[in-house]
């Protein structure tokens, strides 16, 4: 099944900028080792914003909610989350 | 897969009484099978509207949309589904 | 009377690992206990956020504000309550 | 229990003039009802508005809805409820 | 004059518990001044939440003003003022 | 007291230009008792819109809800009322 | 250019059933054109709502106007466009 | 001075096609006008929508109503006005 | 030409009551200074808020927007501006 | 292609003073030769806040998103983005 997850990073201003980099480069390992499992499909950067869309791909809502909890920034993340449902024009009815 | 469905009913106020008592009988009918077909697994009044909060179960999201789409007053109502995932007090890690 | 509660938890960044973890720990236990004393009836995760979804069993408004401000992490927590009332489906009038 | 009850009157501006007084006459004659009954324990204008905002006494959300609905303007009214906890000022622990 | 108003509580989380409660305990005791003087003439918990809604009495806005200020908590509420005219159903014309 | 009002016009399209007008010109003269009675100060036209702030002055809100019932708009108005306080700028404490 | 676009089918409740089955079958035509023509790149339908989320691949806002404005449903169509920029995971600079 | 001015175009659905085009064509030749005379020095279509967002020179907010209730079709138009004030990129003080 | 200005003041809590104090007298200095020179017309308090609504007059809003960054609690003020037209009841065409 | 892009200046009100000053004088630099290079087109002050509005010119929204982030406040800014179509009366179709 796949979610529409909308995820705003917000780092408190006064991080260090060794924890802050350091942070990020484990961010996109994990990121990349979910993008090779499949579990985040599309990820597109909001402009201007320290914030991405994503199309995910998840079991359920559990198995999201495991793999965005183990992103390493995920305390300092704002998540949303929308289910989303086929549509006709991808699987039209035969 | 379980998600909250919160639903909101707009019949047009010029709809004919006969119209409308119809619908809602009809509408009832369907909620009945869709709960004994687990579909619906709670159900309540918002009190106050013509409104409702539901507990459903479905496969995914498209299977929801098909449940919700069946409903006889579907074309007016109003609804917003969120997913839900497991939480640990009801699936504690052993 | 039940009520759907909605709590998001706010702990501070700066908060020590292990405050945190005893706090949670606590939380846990106190969880179980109004699960147990039939408060909780149901919870759900909110996916990719620390927060939840509750369906609450409380004689009144009163008696639920107890319930919710015997949790340890009550000062932390933003909780907005909506009252629920029966619906025809589950409570159909013979 | 105590509820805090807000309600938006919205007739069709169509509406034809005796049909409106006629219903608003029942409305008040229902409004006296629930006010002997101990429903509406007290209930104001919002100036400048066809709304008012009521504190509303009931036994649970169910039987706030079963009062609600018998008002004769009923289908037309935008109602929105909020449950009241005992404040310690009004009960205070000796 | 009557007016609806709702309270938040903020205090900040790093505030010491001796300072939080001496200043809640001069809350009290100015509450039960205003009750005592007329000004509070009911007032509610919002379930789940440091927050209070009330019924206020004051000849107008600027009477009522003073009234909120005189709080000992003032400086970390967050309060919302409506002004409430008096409905029909409880100055029916005669 | 004075109160800060704002009002929109919500005139159905459908309606008549002559009874729109005839409207109009009635609202007018209304405007004006009501601007020689004192109860309208200062009133603006919102840029772009068939709206307008004003700065309105009533014993209380009851008061003011009779004044603005008076409109020959009013059930088309969508009005919303706030409180307005002495500032110390206008009245300093000497 | 990737845009993510949200669109809401606003059709009147009083249109005839054959008048909306053609409209719709015109649409479906229409948006098998777009997607063979790499403008509808991804298309998902929001459950429970005539609405759908859609990732649009066009040259510029300008472009994508158009694609939307081809639409045989546009007229009742309530549609929001968000830019997308490219996400270093899928970008990642070497 | 300078605004930004939004405006939604909201012509009722049931409008018929030729009123719909005329007004549309009065609507663009006074657009033109203003155009010439400097009032509208910029205008963007906000993609997806019949809406724009535009750029308007007046002496001040009383000018600008009375160009913007000079549109044909302002009767059916949802317009938001934002004054602008210099920016120091665009009048550095030397 | 005329604004209507709502200001909310957010001064930290942590900050010291004396630099509060003396803050809060030169803010009220130069209100006075803004007064006499008939940039701020009137002013009130919102009840319960350390907030403000007032009617300011200037040439243009970057005229405008330097009386409000003089203001010694600039930086720590939340505020918003509406522009304002003639309303045809103050300004009646002959 | 052109984009609306609005920023809000969010510095933390604890900053150092020449922290601060040092900021906004490399912020005005970059500010310049964006504008120079054509990517800042248009920018307005909006009164009473350290916001602005900008009209930016970038060849789509990632390019954006590298003059946005190549801003020295980067870190501290709210960012909106929206994109801009071209109107027909800047473009009329031959």
């Amino acid at each position: 099944m796949e979610f529409l997850v909308e995820i705003e990073v917000r780092l408190p201003s006064e991080m260090a900028g060794t924890t802050r980099r350091e942070l990020y480069e484990r961010e996109a390992v994990r990121g990349l080792e979910l993008q090779a499992a499949g579990a985040i499909k599309r990820i597109w950067r909001v402009p201007g914003r320290t914030a991405n869309v994503g199309l995910w791909e998840a079991s359920d809502a559990s198995a999201l909610h495991e793999y965005l909890a183990s992103l390493p920034l995920y305390v300092w993340l704002d998540i949303h989350v929308r289910p989303l449902a086929r549509h006709p024009l991808e699987s039209p009815r035969s």
